[in-house]
């Protein structure tokens, strides 16, 4: 199994809305096939294994890091290729949350007479699937606010300035996280202040997340990179109060979506399960400040990934990351807990949650 | 050498303005004497060892962690005394940065045909007495800013409250470097706004360090706790401009002491080079806002404890520990090394100390 | 790369005489194809990682653990392989010692213009092919001594019982190593003590090694378990004075060959050689005694496997795994590097190699 | 208490046969007192910290790591010294399983009102003094059987030679153990065979342990090195069948006892019995085979240090360190735990405990 949720995390980040899933063919101690799943619309990990060991998946066994679907959706059930390929044993990781699939895969296995082991290194099968997992239980999409700031919590100088707050592997580190994600989020003011490209930008490459502006009057500037540079589907989100001709042209540009809301303000809440129904299970919160603020006051997150700077820079127009509204007594806080602490070059980055 | 390493650590914090030092004498083998200097005035620890040690003294081996002195002081010179013992070789973990010593003790031993080796464990050496050696290179006290904060650099929440931001082994912690510093300094906003004591409450007692308050107007309230309580000595710093019959009426309450700087506002580098006058090497600084931003601004620390609580606070009024001034560019910044990181209960305690 | 690894080590073992190969396609940081050897007369690593990666092989990169092949054997040339579908860069962990390659792979990729980067975690590459890297360099098989004893050094008490020294989790560690190797190796004495079978038996089966058993007199028992269960290829090596017609009775048994060698006692050396026409890379001496005291008193061997249980046996009769011949001097003693010493449930297992 | 554990462990091996015992006042969290027992006749720990502190023992806390004394012996009680002094409270990590004491000065403690509590630590304690502790509970010594052999169990080439097996770091740690032990044994083929001077030789000296030798007729030679170096007292044990006048003889050399048993041959359980009667705690065992022989398959051990260095001696007259008697099968083994395994520079340290 350990192998099989290797392969399953080869594919991290590239399957949306599909799970990450491996699969491998074992008889009599000797691999005959390994699969895993590659994108949206190919073969499930399954398939890809059983085709590779061909005659020799008779009375064989097979590890799987999810359930085996059992409905037909782009592609045919795994359940029936299984039970076809006259496998004897399956051993699967931990079953899917996915309403659909829900233990009915291995029912359909079992009631073929077909041994079936549930959970073997199931804490790991669920971390490589954290996002689908959340998102198949909650109906909305796993939150990740990430910041970086100064020892003295600070994401800018008084001029606004933040540029290098933090070295080249807490960048990259960033970057690997946008991969990773199904999303990326950030309010009108980080576009207008720093036009950024919010792209994923690795040594061989990556997968570009989805781009997600929260823009309650559609001020957004029609010359942004974001606008320009076609690089995926971007979506503008405003209050139902926005311009409509606005809208209008905005939508007329490639890949740009406006999502307006039903209320005047954005509602956070809404804006999730909105997401949510757009299969979307993963959002990068990365700032600015307000949209930090918003989503922290409401505790509508669940990791916080602060990359820490060994530096001291003060000031008081320079800006921490959590800033509007506040608590006035130190009970109100938001409670969280430290899951991890790594050194990343000089830089800390230290990762918690809310505590439960 | 360990062993008298660890007979040193026994008294760190408690032998002001002497450093720690421990001693053992060796002979075949066996140890026959050990010794740690007690206080100021009591003997020092070579020669309590070298008195349990008694006539097995005699072509024996001594370790010590620090150069044995070579001056007439308040007790005669451990030179001597290990010279008139008939010790056959001294080992030294490091010698003493005191002008008064500094290598004519290891001089001595030789010039009167000792066998002398210096450095074994230096570095153990050094960190026990980091205080006493970098007073004695720099002339002025080694200081270290203390703050705690929230996960997002706040050392208050709206309504100014800071109680329980960290939990109770930070505070205990605090309380442990009250215990190992000479003096501990606030500003006067501290003192008005919470009224603190500033000593040491360890579950077993300990030293109450001399408590310093920069009040350049001498507004300090005669009420306030550390006037009345008379539990250690008390240094008020005022500027040249501050109301004299204050000066006067705090000088009659015993142990407090007005000390007045020759300038208006408190110059910070005239009065650490005054308070070495005094023989204070190590200075907690333990805030507020201001003293902290003042420090810092100056470069005038050598160690910056941040115990950091997993909660998040927010809001425009809630305080950084680092506000006044701040630079206008991030490249500006004052530039740290992160030393330590350690989980204390919830909260992080964080170690950083200024690039080199 | 450190996936590619990761698909080698699956097929460890399983794919002799060919080393064990894996390769991963990556198109834009968005892994594509995978692939990995599972046995001889199957496609290579490189072959299903780019049928699987299809149309999008096309200026992607491939990461392959050894060099791809550039000869045509049962399978056209790898190289070419990778040329026709039009990747753009090689990632090589290590280049093959094979002649027919040894960076003839490399240099065709280059003359097409290909880039390609050879080193890429070398090490562990050569590690998981270790038997097969041996093999090519030296033109012998790689050698394991196993012996399983007392911490006084014993193989078998008294009696001559040798049954339940070490516990479960050692046996299991010896049945993976058989799995691991090409061949088995036993000498005649232990056949006619033990009638052993000398499979592989793990929970999930398991490949059974080639067995190999030194019998200079083909005295070999007819009813002997190896004989009559066929479970694998088993080769008889006798001496050149042995009866010429129970070779002729043992050859007529299906599975079993004799392998008569040119010199009346059986020379280790020669039989090495033998061996390596016959491609078999890695032997796993299991005993007994006087088979482990010949391959150590010549010093062909590569690794030495101690299993040593908590228990004491003594007794004159009693046997260690060294024995015959010995040294009359400790200084003339085989010389050994401890490699690692590993806790077995309540066994230790010791490895250690001749050093160099 | 950890530091007052660390003052005991300064003086191990040097008390016998008093146990190592550390003391330490503490007053408002200042150390005021240190105090280690340095060797019989001199004060205890707690004399000496009591002494050093002085008047400022009133109302004081004293940590100590062994039960205080209640009876007179060649000191006073200590447990009286602490009352007189005035402690207010004291800390002992475990109590002294001295009949004599055993309970009774925490009680008179107690009785006169001082708060007493027992256990900080205790493990600690308990494993600095375990001869001690042993000795105290089992009344005999605790024995610990030392051996260097090479991997494949031989102490010796077939020449009998036995020099060089394991290396410095090996040979040096026999020393330490020598010096920490009250007694050392070896039987009459080592004296005759090695003349060794069975004495602690360290870099800074160290104490010898009472020679112990197994001499069942009285044949050892009248120069061997024992006998003549008058280095420390000398046993040798002999059955109630040797010549009269050897004994004579021999018991007329200095430091010198004949130890005369009751038996043909000398009984090992009558041996430790004697020798507990003399107040020896702890014998280290260094051979040769057939005295280990005796204590393993008498299960007269407590421990076994198994020095292994890499090398293959074999050999059929070479010889292991259990040889004599043996078991007919496996499952008659002595059955051990191994405690720990240790690299020496290119050797092993194995520590075996008997399995209860
Ligand atoms: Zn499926
Ligand atoms: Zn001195
Ligand atoms: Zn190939
Ligand atoms: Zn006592």
């Amino acid at each position: 199994m350990k192998h099989a949720l290797e392969m399953a995390r080869l594919t991290i980040g590239q399957t949306h809305p599909n799970p990450s899933v491996g699969a491998i063919v074992v008889k009599n101690g000797r691999v005959v096939g390994v699969g895993t799943h590659m994108k949206p619309g190919e073969p499930h990990a399954e398939v890809f294994a059983l085709q590779q060991a061909g005659d020799e998946a008779k009375d064989a066994d097979i590890y799987v890091t999810l359930e085996p679907c059992a409905h037909y959706g782009k592609t045919p059930p795994c359940a029936k290729a299984i039970i076809d390929a006259g496998i004897k044993k399956v051993f699967v990781a931990t079953l899917d949350p996915n309403p659909k699939v829900a233990g009915r895969g291995v029912q359909w296995l079992r009631d073929e007479g077909i041994d079936v082991e549930v959970g073997l290194h199931e804490e790991d099968a669920i971390e490589i699937n954290k996002d689908f997992m959340h998102f198949m239980r909650n109906k909305r999409p796993y939150v990740t606010i990430k910041t970086a700031v100064s020892l003295d919590g600070k994401m800018t100088a008084n001029s606004g300035d933040s540029k290098w707050i933090t070295g080249e592997a807490a960048r990259r580190d960033v970057h690997e996280n946008r991969h990773r994600h199904d999303a990326i989020l950030v309010g009108i003011e980080t576009v207008k202040h720093d036009d950024p490209q919010l792209t994923t930008r690795l040594p061989h490459g990556g997968i570009n997340p989805i781009r997600i502006i929260l823009d309650t009057h559609l001020s957004i500037p029609f010359h942004a990179k974001i606008l320009t540079d076609q690089a995926v589907r971007t979506i503008i989100i405003c209050g139902n109060h926005a311009s409509e001709s606005t809208e209008k042209q905005l939508n007329e540009i490639e890949h740009i979506d406006v999502l307006r809301m039903p209320t005047d303000e954005i509602d956070l809440n809404d804006l999730l399960a909105q997401l949510a129904e757009d299969k979307i299970m993963s959002v990068y919160v990365e700032g600015g400040s307000k949209v930090h603020s918003s989503f922290i006051h409401k505790q509508l997150f669940d990791e916080l990934h602060v990359y820490m700077a060994p530096k001291l820079i003060g000031g008081p127009s320079s800006k921490p990351f959590f800033n509007q509204n506040g608590f006035t007594e130190v009970s109100q806080s938001v409670k969280l807990t430290f899951e991890s602490i790594e050194q990343m070059d000089d830089d800390l980055k230290i990762i918690a949650k809310p505590k439960r």
